[in-house]
Parts: C-alpha cells; structure tokens; sequence
C-alpha cells in the first residue's frame, strides 16, 4: 500500500477502505509518512468528504492509535457527555451530579478553556484543593464509591488526533465536518463509556454558527457511534447567547450550585433537564417523559446537589464553597457594565462575550497563561430584556480595572439594544439520534 | 499576508492576488513556508483550479525565483520549442536546424529523458565528443556563430518549480492543468527566447492520454505566454504511436539526419514540417504555407542537414556520425521481435513501446542509471501496416539478450494485430493560437 495512491484516490472523490485509513493513521503516528502527505490528504478530504462508513474508519483508526479506558470493571452502563464548547456552559456541573444521583455511572474527562469558551476542568480548579489530576484506578474509585468523577484527560488518549488536530490548524482544514467529527468522537471513544450525549452548540458564541452545520455535524457524530457501537444521542442546544448569567469559573460554579438547589436561571435549568434526561434515557431509565420528571425531581430533593459535594469531596476539594460561595477567594475589582441607551437587549455576539471574559481573566490567550478563577463576568440582563438608560448590563470581576475597560469595550461591541423586541427563540433546537432527526422548539 | 489565510482562500474557491502568490513562491524557496502548507495549497489548487490569471502570476513568479537568461546580445528573434514528452520525439534534431538554416536564432535548453518518454540531451550525448554543458558565453556564441545551439538545462532556472514538481511528485498533485502548466512555461520564460512553439503530445505514449486533456493544457500554456508578453503556439499532436521508427539515443540521431536528407519516415517528416512551419511563423517569416514550403526547401536543398552538423561541430561533437552512421558503436546484440499471427497493426500502446526501450537499456530506471546509447528499437512494422504471421515486428538492439528477451514481453502487450484495417488518424491536432484553437487534420 502506498500513501500516493491513497492521496490520488481521495483527491479523485474516491471512498477509501477501512486498511488504507488504517495505513494512514498507523503511518502518520510513526512517522513514516510526513506532513505534507498527510496534510494534501487532509486538504483532499475537506474538498471531497468522507462517507459515514469512511469516517466511522477513520475514528476508529484515531481512538486505537493510544491508550483505550477499559471501563468493564465498573458495574452498570457508563454513560459520557461532551459538549462542543461554549460560553457559560456549566452544565457538566449539573447535569452529571443529576444521573449519578440515579445510579448512572459518569466517567468523565474534560477538556480546558479553548478560545473564548471555558472548559470544565478550569471550572472545577476554582474549587480550592479540587484534583482534575487522578491516576486511573483512584478515578475508578471515585466512580464505583460516589458513582460520578471528572478529571482533565489524562494518558495517551488518541494520540493520531492530536497530531493530525496541529496539523489541521496550520493548513486550514479545521472545519470540515468528518474531520471535527472524527476527532471529538475518536477521544469519546477511547475514554471507554458505553453510551455517549453530545451537547452540540450553534450560534455566534459556537464553533459551528448555523444551525444546519450543526445538523449535519451531529449526525456525523451519532453515525460515527452507531458504526462501533456506542449509542449515540445529539442535542443541538443554543449558543446565540451565553447559558445562564455567569461566565467565569468560580462565578460558574457558583451558579451551577444554585442551579442544583432549583434556584438558577430559567435557560440554563431547561438545557441542564434536557440533557439529564437524555443521559438518563441512554441509561435505560424509562421514557424521555419519564427522565424529564426524574431529572428534575432529583434537583428538588436535594439528591443532586449532595451527589455534587460528594464527588468534590472524592476529589480532595473544599465543599464549603458549594455551600457559601462568599468563601471563595474575591476578585480584587467590581465593575459595572451600565446601558448606553434605552431599549430591548436584542442580541449578544456570544463569542464576543467570551472574548471578554478572557480579557477579564477567566480564560487563557497562550496557552501557558495562568487562570483568574475569580474573574469574569455575570449579566445582569439577558436576551428579550427591556434595559433603561444607566442600568447595569453586567458585573465584571478582574484583578485589574484596565482589563475591565478593555473587556467593556469588547462586551459592549457585542450587544444590540434596540426599540423591537426581539422574537424568542429556542434553547434547544433538534435532537438527533440514529433513527433521525427531531426538529422543534422544546422550550 | 498569512499563508495560512491563502490556504482558506483557495480551499473555498478564491482567485489569489498576484501578491499572495508571490509571497508563496518567496516563502516557499526560502523555506518560511513549510512543505505541509505548501502541498495543502497544491491539493487545493489541484481541486478547485485557477483563472489564466492566477496561472500567468505564479509562472512569473517561479520563472523570477531564479536565473533569468537575457538573450538580448543577440540580434534577431529567438524562438524556442517544448515538447510534452513522446516516444521517438526527435524533432528537435530536425526542426532547430531546419529553421536556423533561415535565419532564425534557436538558444534552447532541453531536457534528459524521463519515466518512458526520450529526451534531446541523452540524443545529442550519443553523438561522439558532443558537449551538451556549455558556460553562458559559449553557448551564447555558437548561437551567435552557427544560429542553433542545444544544451542541457544549465544554472538555476526557475528553483521554484524545481522544489514545487518534487513535493506534487509525492502528494498526488502532478496532473494538474494549471501546475503543468506553469511548471513547463516557468523554465521556458527563464529560458530567454521571444516566443514559443510548444508541441503538446496526445495519446497513449503522452502525459495527456486525452485530446480534451491537451487543447486545455495548451490554451493554457498559450495563454500564459500572452500573460507575460511571449507570443506563443502550441500544436497538439499525436503520440498514440511512436514518431517515426526509431526509439532509442543513437537511433533516433541516424533517424533524424535521414530525415533532413528527405529520407525520413512519412510521419515524423510531417509533424517536422509542420513544427518548423510554426517556429518560422513565430519568426515572421511569412504566412503559414509559405512557411511549410520554406521547411521543405531546406530540407531538399541540404542547407537543414548542413546546419545540424555545423552545431555538432560547434559543440564538439564528431560529425562523421552523421553522415556515416554505421561509425556509431555498434550494439551487442541484435533481436528481432516476430508477428505471432497475421492480421493489420491496428495499435501500439505508446507508453509500453518507451518502457520496452527503457528496458533495452535506452533510458534509465533511476535517475542514476547509465544510458546504452546504441540501445533501443526499430519499428519495422507501424500501425495500419499489413503484418504475416512470422514477418518481423521490430529489431531490438541491446548489450544482453536477456533484456531483450524482457523488452519483447512488454512490447508484444503494446501491440493489437486483428483482421480489421484501423482508421486513419490525425498526426497534427489541433494549432492553439491566442486567437482561438483550430480543429482539424491536417494529416
């Protein structure tokens, strides 16, 4: 087999076997063929596509280049959750506590900050003593004993994927949908659960900002499941605006806390129910109905919340700040963010919200950058809200004021207030899964 | 300017600017661009083409990367010839000669032979003593003195198409019409000469196997030429069959002198006239016909077949050769390939007809290979010919039998003999001019 032939014939829209993907990824690990051959390929593949089966293949060649979590020795179905990335998404905090509460195993590894969304293990560093770094079998532990662990990824998960992701990001292949795909699912894949939930964002504040690209890359995604046998359920949620109020890591937790005490704010508890109900339906606990229901009956009795402290506690990490979050360390700056003129809040540039919160502190412009956990921000009005003339927009949290100058012009440049109020749109658009797509507003 | 930002742009279909191929060109022979970027851009050039433009801008660009030959010292209008590559191509031997014994100054740069197909500077080499590396002024100087001299490709011409053929060799991005395209006419623009004949080789022994292929190839190249203000023609013409009978260094040199004594094969002569008509034309030397007559008269009169050895013998070379070729070294052995049943030639697949020379030892399968110069086959046979059981085909001359024995197994698979007489096909094409493409056989 040769990589020539495999380049002409994808360059020529021709479908590639399962033995020459896994030539080319075997090739690529080792090195035995060189990025310029692997990045015509690429480039080849964004022009030309792969077929499901092609990038079924493909993920499957990605998750077997590294180490594979093998789960087995945890009783029960193991059911994951990953979400695309967006700003102010917390839902990890909430929702994974809610189907642990049930007798759903959640063996989860998270990602950090990327660009202008936040990443969960950041969130759960804001938690003094919290550890994001356990070995494997102290991770089983904290899953067979509380039922729900969530650590940064750890060990040599799919290492062809992030080779191939640094190559993508120098030759302008990152959006191609087969190729997204492949790469969230082949790390999804080789983290070990039985059944995965995607939480897929679309909207300015998302990687794929119209609803009909995310359409077709949650069906790549679930395609891809069906094809190893993972079930595989996608939920298209909205990203057009920052979920909840707080952006920020320990501003997050904080209202991942009130949320699960049944006090947060009315988008975030919907898209968190949702999203609960599905890992409960893919867990085979009843009807979507019937998962709504218990989903939300578990924030009502507390059960949820405690199964949060729980797992914090499992991981070394301080629980009185779940409990008074005036105990966690306070930004050296308040500022606010007051209304220019009067009007309804008609839209918000999400990502640049998230670019906002970054300049503030929360989030990382090199990679090597430390992290504020204090900082960010928490809107005061969200979207559809009349505003007058003074009022505050937002509270900003930084070390400094000039960041928070800098973050209010970005902030600023991201709203429209104008005289309509706006239509209301839907938090969760579709839900995708093998037997097709659900179109229709759920909210 | 981000190469990366050039990358996006042609992936989604965009017409570079002349600057952001320039700055590929610069960054990619200074080694600022890496060949991972450089071969995404080619795949995506490959797939989504380029405008004439676009072409013309980045042969400039690659014929400016190195040295440009500045002919100017010498009086006249110098016309230069390309040919695509063929099997039993020795037309440059006859048409330089033929025109330079007009007046028409012939300073060309030529190339050794490649994969199947021959090239004039493993030709000349046969020629005893013949030195094909001449410094700049002595090769300006037997132009200056005799009309025509013909060298190998010397200093560093066009570095940039040298570095991008290399890396489109290994990442399936060769047969592209654009990259072709600009590749050829970058190294002929550096080259020096006022206008250029180019002859665009069709069929089964060609890099273009299709007609469609070639006029696109050539409207291009022709195009390109009008660009950078080189008036340029290109003639597609047929190598579905080899040219004349003679495959092979110093074969094909006893061939061509034949041929400027009026002695030559029906087909090779008249693709000659028709080339040498086209340089004259370029020359302005008069209209097309009178042109045609003006070829065949230095053919006649002796003055081409003068002029020939007038350059060998400016070039050292040993003209008894030429008019005695019985003094070249004699090959080993000779063989002669047999028709294994009656029927007409009806055709020869070109491409085997070269690699069975190759194999007889008249080119080389690695670069390094030496050449037998007295290697190589003498069709005795061509297509539309009558053949008898038993009657021979073709005579191999080689340094083994052995060789000879492979050569005839591929040679024997490149040829149909059937009961029914072939049609007869077109030996010159197509003319392509910047005024248009005229159709049309002029067989």
């Amino acid at each position: 087999m040769r990589m020539y032939d495999i380049l002409a014939k994808k360059r020529d829209g021709g479908i590639l076997t399962d033995e020459e993907i896994q030539f080319f990824i075997d090739g690529y690990v080792s090195g035995a063929i060189p990025d310029y051959q692997a990045s015509a390929l690429l480039m080849a593949i964004f022009l030309k596509g792969m077929t499901p089966h092609e990038t079924a293949a493909l993920t499957r060649s990605m998750a077997q280049s590294g180490d594979l979590v093998d789960l087995s020795s945890i009783d029960g179905i193991k059911v994951d959750k990953h979400s695309t990335g967006g700003v102010g998404d917390k839902t990890t905090l909430i929702v994974a506590p809610v189907v642990a509460s049930l007798g759903v195993r959640v063996a989860k590894m998270s990602g950090r900050g990327l660009g202008h969304t936040g990443g969960t293990v950041d969130k759960l560093e804001s938690i003094p003593g919290f550890r994001t770094t356990l070995d494997r079998e102290a991770f089983f532990d904290v899953v067979r004993r509380v039922g729900v662990s969530v650590i940064g990824q750890s060990g040599n998960l799919a290492p062809a994927d992030k080779k191939l992701y640094a190559l993508r990001d120098v030759t302008a292949t990152v959006n191609s949908i087969p190729l997204i795909a492949s790469s969230i699912m082949s790390k999804k894949i080789a983290a070990g659960s039985d059944r995965i939930l995607l939480d897929v964002k679309t909207g300015s504040g998302a990687f794929m900002k119209t609803l009909e690209d995310s359409i077709a890359l949650a069906k790549e995604m679930v395609s891809i499941g069906e094809h190893v046998g993972r079930r595989t359920v996608a939920l298209i949620t909205d990203m057009d605006r920052p979920l909840g109020c707080a952006i920020g890591n320990a501003l997050e937790v904080r209202e991942a806390c009130e949320t699960l005490q049944g006090r947060g704010p009315a988008d975030l508890t919907e898209v968190c129910i949702e999203l609960a109900a599905n890992m409960l339906w893919l867990a085979e606990k009843g009807e979507l109905a019937q998962c709504r229901s218990l989903a939300r009956q578990q924030i009502a009795n507390g059960e949820a919340f405690a199964k949060l402290k729980e797992m914090v506690q499992a991981q070394g990490g301080d629980t009185s700040v779940l409990d008074d979050p005036e105990k966690f360390a306070p930004p050296n700056v308040c500022y606010e963010v007051l209304a220019q003129r009067e009007g309804f809040l008609y839209a918000m540039d999400t990502e640049k919200c998230g670019i906002a919160s970054v300049e503030l502190g929360a989030g990382r412009e090199k990679k090597e950058d430390p992290i504020d956990y204090s900082a960010g921000i928490v809107l005061r009005k969200k979207v559809g809200d009349f505003v007058r003339k003074g009022e505050v927009l937002a509270s900003f949290y930084s070390s400094e004021e000039s960041k928070c100058r800098t973050a209010e012009q970005t902030f600023t440049q991201a709203l429209r207030i104008q005289d309509a109020r706006p239509e209301q749109t839907a938090l969760i658009h579709t839900r995708v899964t093998a037997q097709g797509v659900e179109m229709g507003n759920r909210s």
